[in-house]
Parts: structure tokens; sequence; C-alpha cells
């Protein structure tokens, strides 16, 4: 319908804008592009895929929105499908491709677990004989699996787990029970609507040698149970299974619950790659070593932090373009009428929220990388029998899922904040990304807890090097730690800002020592003061946030010295300030952490402020061209207010004004009439009917 | 329907689990709850409406989070209906009962810009006439008003809205127009489609003197415009209008735009208390002082003290209650295999995130009532002509706007992940909530725009001081930065904890020292240095946040003095654990700046801590009662974790097994096949059409 709003125009061209901003940088995008975003031919199959996608109404996202959550869950059933089927028609059957399609479209598929957490199990956990049977079903979506561990009273404690596996000597079978309302499995993604098989995890219990009518439990253990029949998907007899309904996010996904009430599967339920129950003397046979399953989560763990430097590159995506596009008030200091109102990306109290977050982007893409290599060699390692590598692996990648998750569902919010009004509407394309997100701080460990298991490794680790100094390093944590034994009695604070100047080495220095004095300290505490373990968990936490920043930090900077250095002007000067001022930054904000280890000079901290404006002042003109290198497409951005193309007012009104179903309602807005829609006299019955 | 979970209790009996926590502590939760709650009869006016709201089955919260945001509008308006209808029939009128139903139904009523801003501007700008004409209408709901203001591209930025009204000498009349997309009033509450009538705010147009064809602005100006008709509820000719889409939060608000082609309204839509344009000169006459106006945003911003510390209160109820019942692990330092799981609220880890935030929720308290108070003192004083106070109150607001919104809405997603995996749950009770809540950084002034007022006061100040640092005082900001100015070149940092110890005093002093001195360095770099103020914003910022710290631990600390002194033991010791807990976590949290303004002794820093974790240990035994006392009843707390009996897990596995409508629908998870829900043959075409 037209109306006089159709010619309308915004006081300021936002493309016009947009386009200025890129002309003012000489950063090559599509090289950076491909600098950050090559591995497995992401940046290829991200466009090849989302040509796709684009064609298939099923995948448009304009009245999302508007979807109740039970209606997001048909729509997500009816995507996971639908990909099945646009994969097997393009013939794209890789794993990489299904996990494009799953960023691409921006939703938890209802198929999810069934290629990650079911079939992983089955791959690194089953039997050859069980694999045999089960895998080519799995690969073929034949069954749905998902994977039942969490319940509703233990989810971190795994060993604390309530459902039992009770074997039955003479008929040779298990009898799975939850004998509480507490053990019902809970939060286990597609397991509510969708699944037709889980793994569930179980205490498995045996008798007690001499004792048969005793039982004691031998930990938790995988079964592959089939919960739905195949025909009716109905759950069978003994066993009570659902969704749990809405959540702040994931609203496509049926994150379920499970009870079952003595229910029996056969010996072959349990996966037997390294343990088995002898039918004979009813003890647990164990056979290989199961580290490797280890070495999986640290796999998923290195993936979170790639994954969350996507995430963050997209929130900040909107938040630069928006902000560069924004105007709001003229300069204080202007002295003329006829001034623009200034861009509030050129507000300092803008830029400091904002940018140091683009600069996490970068600061979290090295580390992933690097994340990546190592768990390759470690796997190497592995396969030759060396677990070496696997303490400093699952150190380093407890630490830095707990503090990447964090500045990740941090940032959002920032950004999201720093965009003002706009920032709340759904035209800023975050609602739904926040929403998921806000679950990664406390899923795959949560956040603080696993923090402890980091601090532990520290603290054993300088154990070690107390007890003896010149021992030949093992790893760059040994030799840190030397270090700061060797020197600890006459170190001087380094300085790393004079003026508006910084010294790389010394940021990286410091950063370094920090984390050698709170696991000196931490030592101290828990070795020879012999401190309650549960007195120190504030400052273990810290601690292992210390050890993550630095290796954040360490590892931005060793990127000058290879990868970095190939890129044409002014790329790797351009990254060289992000890294100063992510590092800086992280300085100003635990200072006092900083100066109570005497890491850093107290001139560096009164030199800060004016060091870290410095840098943002450098970084400005680069900022939407280091966005762009990101690579987020519009399809995935959903975003008026982060359009590549800048037109932010003209998608904000066209979303409100010709795509919002509640305006083809008329209301009767009269207290004294019960009816709700104008002229429907229907007397608000409708809306009764939904409560 | 029956079944074998409906017998299952959980491994640990939480509403045990509560009641041993409530016989733990002797706290007098009646006495506690009127000392925070008797003002305007809240308690009593909470608990009369409540049970009329219990009854009705429109305010059932159960089946809310499964609606859509078109559904969310409908139940909205509903509930707006029904509650003028419940109002009218138990004769209650008055604007407190009113919030109260708001504030227990939980919901943003699209009625509700009718008698907050709408009646307000009417009231306040409204000439006698236009009054006389008008608030008939409005107090019986006759019609419904909104007041649009914000526009798509003007919000902060007052002085820069695109909308004109221009001035027709001939006609006598008004154009109201937009030139630009951007001039869409925007935001704007109740506006989308319910109400009938608005406040529109447009730059006023008048002929320039002497050229009677060029239009000079006269500044933001406000209309009182009829924009629906009253029968048929359409929008008139020449005004588009209509409801901006989804958001965070805000569901059942509808939000809206709106434009004008060159529309026409009598003189009289002007509201003309203190302004009107003249028919022979076609001048402004301005008469009166509209500075009361600024008073009454004072009162909102005072009023948003006051609901943020109930909107935390709510939060660390949930959080309490939940980690309270919640146990996960053993102590790592335990040697026994029968000894229980650690409640999760006993690890520090969990005390550090929720502990503060409830010590937080009374510093709000104290210093809510304070702004009170000085808002009525300042009333009677601009009765008398004396418009003195309102600088410093104005001050005061924006900086604790600024600073209580963002604690209250960072403390909502703290107490959140303190929840661990739960608490990403629909039965945590706080999505809603939280989605609303943040809007709040955001809206009434951003919180980074706002302190910059804050901070210019402040250097208006510390120059007057300067110059003049023996003029007599005329409140406490002029006193403490002539004690500044007086000992700044002889100030020693000073000791708040020695051990565990803690010395109240000094934290006053300390909290004061520190914005005094960074009011001064402002004032320095500003006045002395001359540098530009954009330059200047993120230290500006931090000096506002100091500033508004120091009232709420002054205030805190003068409760002790006057109010919480009458109640009985140990109430008073207790609040005086939260006082301590709030200044010293605020003080680390921040250590740097109180360091570098040479406020605090080192040796302080090093000693916090421990004094930390020695608070907690104190307040721990009364963390649930000093919940109980904010009095948030179960129905407005809609929240599985927070209920107040501890039947936490049989309440989620209720609202997940029976109470959840996706369960009661079998789908159909093969890929092969588009039909989505077994059976039906619809082959997909229902979520297709949602597209």
């Amino acid at each position: 319908m037209l109306d006089f709003t159709d010619k309308l125009k915004p006081q300021y061209d936002g493309a016009a804008t947009l386009q200025a901003e890129r002309n003012a940088s000489t950063i090559n995008v599509d090289e950076l592009a491909k600098h950050l975003l090559s591995r497995d031919g992401f940046l290829e199959r991200q466009e090849r895929i989302l040509r796709v996608l684009e064609k298939e109404k099923i995948f448009k996202k304009d009245h999302q929105m508007n979807l109740s959550r039970p209606e997001r869950y048909h729509l997500g059933l009816a995507r996971a499908k639908a990909v099945q089927r646009i994969m097997r028609k393009y013939s794209w059957t890789t794993s990489e491709d299904y996990k494009m399609f799953e960023y691409l479209v921006d939703e938890v598929s209802p198929y999810h677990l069934h290629l990650t957490m079911f079939a992983t199990t089955v791959r690194e956990q089953g039997s050859e004989a069980q694999k045999k049977y089960w895998m080519p079903k799995i690969l073929n979506y034949d069954i749905i699996g998902c994977y039942a561990q969490s319940e509703l009273g233990h989810g971190s404690n795994v060993r604390g787990l309530e459902t039992v596996a009770k074997w039955d000597p003479q008929r040779k079978e298990f009898e799975i029970h939850s004998p509480y309302l507490t053990a019902s499995k809970w939060w286990n993604g597609s397991l509510g609507r969708t699944a037709t098989h889980a793994i569930v995890v179980a205490q498995l219990l045996l008798p007690k040698k001499g004792k048969e009518n005793e039982y004691e439990s031998h930990g938790p253990q995988p079964f592959i149970v089939q919960i739905r029949d195949q025909k009716t998907h109905q759950p069978f007899e003994g066993i009570v299974v659902g969704d749990i309904g809405p959540k702040y996010g994931y609203a496509s996904m049926d994150n379920g619950y499970m009870l079952f009430d003595h229910y029996r599967v056969p010996k072959s339920a349990m996966l037997s790659r390294y343990v088995e129950v002898s039918e004979e003397t009813c003890t647990l046979n164990r056979h290989g070593h199961p580290a490797v399953v280890y070495g999986s989560l640290t796999f998923v763990r290195g993936q979170i932090i790639m994954h969350a430097r996507l995430i963050l590159a997209r929130a900040v995506t909107v938040a630069v373009r928006y902000c560069s596009i924004r105007r709001q008030f003229r300069d204080r200091d202007s002295r003329s009428d006829q001034d623009d109102e200034m861009k509030v990306l050129d507000y300092p109290t803008v830029q400091i929220r904002i940018l140091p977050l683009l600069a996490t982007a970068f600061a979290l893409h090295y580390t992933g990388e690097m994340m990546y290599s190592m768990y390759i060699k470690s796997r190497e390692a592995i396969e030759n029998d060396d677990f070496g590598p696997l303490a400093e692996l699952h150190s380093a990648s407890s630490g830095l899922k707990s503090l990447c998750t964090m500045l990740t569902a941090d940032g959002i919010e920032t950004c999201r904040r720093a965009m003002g009004g706009h920032g709340f509407g759904g035209g800023s394309g975050l609602i739904g990304m926040n929403a998921d997100y806000l679950s990664k701080p406390t899923v795959e460990g949560d956040n603080w807890m696993i923090t402890q298991q980091v601090a532990a490794y520290l603290i054993k680790k300088m154990t070690s090097a107390v007890a003896d100094p010149t021992a030949p390093p093992k790893d760059p944590t040994d030799e840190l730690f030397q270090f700061y034994l060797k020197n600890r009695g006459h170190h001087i604070p380094q300085n790393v800002a004079h003026g508006t100047e910084t010294d790389d080495c010394a940021i990286v220095c410091v950063f370094k020592w920090r984390t050698a004095d709170l696991s000196y300290r931490a030592y101290q505490a828990r070795v020879i003061d012999k401190k309650p373990w549960t007195k120190l968990m504030i400052q273990l936490h810290s601690l292992s946030r210390a050890y993550s920043e630095q290796i954040l930090v360490t590892t931005f900077h060793n990127s000058f010295r290879t990868s970095t250095s190939t890129l044409s002007s002014p790329t790797p000067e351009v990254l060289r300030t992000c890294f100063r001022l992510y590092a800086l930054h992280t300085l100003e904000t635990s200072a006092s952490s900083f100066i109570l280890t005497n890491s850093v000079s107290s001139e560096s901290i009164y030199a800060l402020q004016d060091a870290i404006l410095a840098l943002m002042t450098e970084l400005r003109p680069h900022a939407v061209k280091l966005v762009d290198a990101w690579s987020i497409p519009d399809f995935l951005l959903a975003s008026a207010l982060g359009r590549s193309d800048g037109k932010v007012y003209e998608e904000l009104y066209d979303m409100a004004h010709r795509r919002n179903p509640l305006n083809r309602i008329t209301f009767n807005p009269d207290w004294r009439s019960e009816e709700i829609v104008l002229g429907s006299g229907d007397g608000g019955r409708h809306v009764l009917s939904k409560l």
C-alpha cells in the first residue's frame, strides 16, 4: 500500500556514510578475510551454502521474531529436515557443510545432538561391533539420537548422577531406573520431541563381591537406548520423556527430560570400547585408555573459542556499522550551528565499549587457531601413547572456555547498550543470538567451576618448579615459573606505556609475571599454608583468568612473528593496534591485580587512559573495514542496524511499517468492552483460551 | 494423567532445606519488611491487590512464555482493560494502586503511558483551560493517550528532533509535518495500536521577524493531537502510525512509530502553560518558569532507583533461595563419601556473585528513600521560587539513575549465571524481567550520556570551591570539596580494613576522597588545561560513577544513625554487614581508582579479599531471611527456582511434564517426510504459512 512515507529519506544518508568510512581506510578486506577465514575452506563454503539458503522460503528470518516458542520448534524441525534433503540433493555431506548450515540458519537444530554428541559418543566409546551396527543408521539419519547425561539434580558433578543401570546377572541385561525425581534426565537437547534414541549416562551398579544382593556403583557409563517407537514416535512403557519448556534461548531446540521405571535394556546397550561387564564374574573389565575422550572435550572447547570469536565479531559488526551512521548531538565545543551532529562512534564513551571488543575478536582468533594446532599435536602424541600434553591442553582449554565465553556473552550486551534505544529493538539482530549465547557461560563446564581445574594444574606446576627449579622445562608454563622463581627477589615492575607510546614486549611480560605471581600465591596458600580449598576458590578463579588472559596476549603477540607479517600494509600495523588495545584495556580492567603482583609500574597505570584513547583514535578509521573482514553475511546478521549497505533507517521503517503482522489488526482500546480485536465480538475469549 | 513419576521425590528435600535456613537466623522478617516497604502503604496494598489478581484467570502467568509477541499484545491489552474494570469495581483509584497492579502483573501495560507521561504532561504543561477540557477525559479513560517525543533519528538529543509544527498566521493553526524518514516518531509506548491521542513533541516554527516566508525554530514544544478516529480506531488522513515490532522485552507494549503529512491542528493543540504563540505578532510569549518540569524528571529518576531495588531484590531472592537448595559436589577437602554434597551458596565463588548484590539492594533502598525526601524538599523550595536545590538534585538523580540501573541490569544476569544450567531455563522466572529491564540502561537518559551532566555539575562546583575555598558551603558537595582543597597537600591514604576488621568511617572517607580527587582532576583538565570535552568523556563518566557510589555508601552509612537503629537485634548488625560488603566489594571492583587517587592504603587493598570473605561468611546464615524481607510474592516471582516453599524440583518438573503444550503434540522426525506433526499429512504447509 502506497502512502506519503514512501518517498521520504533519512536526514543523513547511511549508505553514503558507510561508503565514506570504507574509502577512508586502505585495508585490503578480501586479503584479511582470507587470512581469518580460510581454515577448512570456510569462506568458499559460506558463499556456496548461502546461495542455496537465500532461495528457500523456509529459512526466511523476517517473521521469526513473531513466532511463539512452540511454533519455533515446529519451524526448527522443518528446517532440520529441509537441510538434510538439501545436503543430499547437492551431495554436501561433510560435517563442515552441516555446521555451516547451522551457523547461517542461526538456530540450534533439533537434529543438533545427533551428529555431535550422539554420533561422537558411539564412535569414540562404542566397540567395533557396536559401531558396525549403529554408525550406518546414524549417518543415514534412520534414527535420530541425543545425549542424555545431565539430570535435574546434577549437571557439573557427573559422578553424582542419580540414574542407575543395574546389572542383572540372571537375565544378562541392565535395568535402568530413576530412583528420585531429581534423577530425571534434564536439558538434553533433541530429547524432548525429536529423538528416537539416546545415549543414557547412568551409574553402573554391579553386585558387591561376595554379597550378591548388595550393589555398588562403578561410576557413570554410557548406554545406547531406543526410547521411542519407530512408527508411532511414542515413548516405550517404562519411559517418561518430554520437552522441558521455554528457556532464555534455544527456542527451536527441544531440550528434554526423561525418567525410567525399571526399564530393561540388553547387555549390548552399554558402550563397551573401554569397559565391559563380565558375565561370569559380574565385574567390570577395563581396556584401553579413555583419556582420549578428554581430548575430544578439549576439541569441543577449542571450537567454543572459534565460535565465540564469530559471535563477538557479529555483535561488533552491528555496533560498528550502526554507530558509524548514527549521529547524535553536535560536539559540545563546537561553535557553529551548521556543524553536523557527531557520529556516535566518534565519542570516546562509545569507542571504549566497542573498539576493545573489536580487538578482542582478533585476540580470540589467534588463540583459537593456536588451540587447534595444539589439539592436533596432542592427538598425535596420544596415538603414540604419550598423554603428557593432555594436562596442559585441558588446563588451557578450560581457562580459555571460561574467559572467552564470558567476554563474548558480556560483549554482546555491551555492544547492544552502546547502540542506545535502537539496540533494544528487534532491528538490532542481536536478540536471538544473545538469548542463545547466554547459555555458553554455564554449559560445557560452568565458567566458574572449571577454573578450579586450571588453578589446580597451575599449583601442581608451581609445586614442581619450586621442588626443582632447574629441571628441563616441558612447556612454556614451566619456563615461566622457573623464570619467576629465579627473579622474584629482584623484580622491578615494568613500564608498558610512556605517554601514548606502548612497549609490546613489556606488555607480554607483565601478563606473564602476573600469572606466575598469582600462581605462586596460590601455591603458597594451598601447599605451604594448607588453606582449605573452598576458602581459596575466588582467588583461584582470578588466577585462571589471569593465566587465560596471558595466553590471549602472548598468542596474539606471537602472531606478528608468523602469520600476520605477510599481509599488506596497513593491516599488520592495524592488527598491532588491536593487540595493544586488547592488552591495555584488559590491563586497565584488572589494574589492581597487576599492581598488587608488582607486574606493572604505577607510572604505566597513570598513562593507561591516554594510551588507550590514542590507540582507539588510531583504530577508529579502520573500524568498518575490520568488521567487514569478518565477512558476516547480511542473511546471518539479520540486522537493520548492521546492514552492510548502511540503509539502517530505511530497513527499520520497512520492518515496522510493511512487515509487522500486528499492524494488520485493529484493536478496541476501550476498557468498557471486553472485545480485544475491534468488531470481532469475541469478548476476549480468544486470549483467555491461551492461558 | 498418572504415571510412575507421580510418586517420585527429589533426592534432597528443598522445603526442609529452606525451613532450616530460616530457622538458623533470628532476623525478624516482618519487622524488616515493614521497615523497607511501608512507604505509601506498600505492603498492605500488595496483599490487597494480590488477592484479587490471583483469582482472575487473565492474570495467570503459566502459559505466558509460550505466547507469540502479537499474542502478548492481545493479552496485554485485555489485562489493561481488565485492570480498569477491577479498579472501578473495588473503587481503587489511586495511582499507587494502579502501579501496584502493573508491578504484580509484571508487564508493561498498553495503557502505561496514558496515566504517566500523557496525563503528567497535560497536567504540568497545559493551560488552565486545556486542563479543564482534557483532564476529565483522561482520568475517565475516555481517550487513551501516549507521549510521542523520540524519533527514529533522535532520542537523547531532544533539540535535534525533526518533526516540525509550523504556525500558519492566516489560519491561526499549526501544520505538523515529518520532513524526513528519520523524523518518524519512534519507540513511543502505547502509540502503536492503542492510543487515540498523543502528545506530539515538535519543533515550533514561527516566521522570522521581518521575513514572513522564512521560518525559524523555537525549540521542541508539546502538542496534544487526536490521532485515531474514536469509532473506527483508524488513523486520520495525513497520519501514518503503527507498532514498531518485536523488541528485547516489552512484548505486551505497542511501542509505535508515527509520521505526519502537513497535518493541521488548531492553535489550542499546543500546551500553553508556559508558552503561547501570539496571534498578533507571531512571536512566542513565555510565562512562568518551566524548571518545575525538571523537578518531575528528577522524581521519575528517583522512582527508577526505588524500582531498581525491587527488581534486584527479586533476582537475588531467586538466586539465594535456589542456591540454598541446590547441592553440587562434596567439599574437595572432605574425607568421607557419606558427606552431603555442598549447598552451592556455601561456595565462595557463588557467594561473591550473589551476596554483594543482596547488599546492593539495601544500598539502593536507603538512597532511594533519601532521593524521595530530597525531591519533596526541593518541591517546597520551588514553590517558594527557590530553584537552587534543583541542580544538586538533578545531578544526583542523573548519576544515580546511571549507576543503579546498570547495577541492576548487570545484577540480574549475574544472579542468573550463578544459578548454572537451571538459570538458563524458564523456571528461573527471570526471562521476562531481564528482557524488560535491559531497556533501563538506555531509556530515560542513556546511562553513559547523562553522566556528562553530573560531571559538568561537579566541575562547576569545584571551580567555585577553588575560587572561594572558604565560602559558606551550600550542600555536602561544597563541604567535601572545601575539605579536599584544604587537605590535599598533606593527605594520607586511609586504612579501611585491618585483617578482617573494617573501619566504617574510613570507608565513607575513602569514597568521598576519591570523588573529590577525581572532581579536581576533571576541573584541572577542563578548566585549567582547557582540554576538549570529548577527549575527557571517559574520565567524566568514571567521575560520575565515583560520585554516585559515594552517595550510596554515605547514605547507607547515615541510615545507621537514624532509621535502622530502632530494629531489633540482629537486624541492625546484619545491615551493617551489608553496608560493609557493598562498600568493600565496590572498592575492590574499582580498586585502581581508589589507589590512583590516594584514597586508600595499599595495605587495605591487600586485606580486601579476606575482609570480603569474612563479611560473606557473616552474612550467609541470614541470606534467606534477608530476601524474605523484600516480600516478593510467589505470584510475582513466577519462578520455580525462587519459590518461597523451596519446592524447586517439583515445580520444574510440573512445568515441564504437566504444563508444557509442546508435549501434547507428536512430531514426525523423519527427514524424508515433509510432514511436521505426525499424522497431520500437512506437509509442512502450516509452518511455511507463518514465514
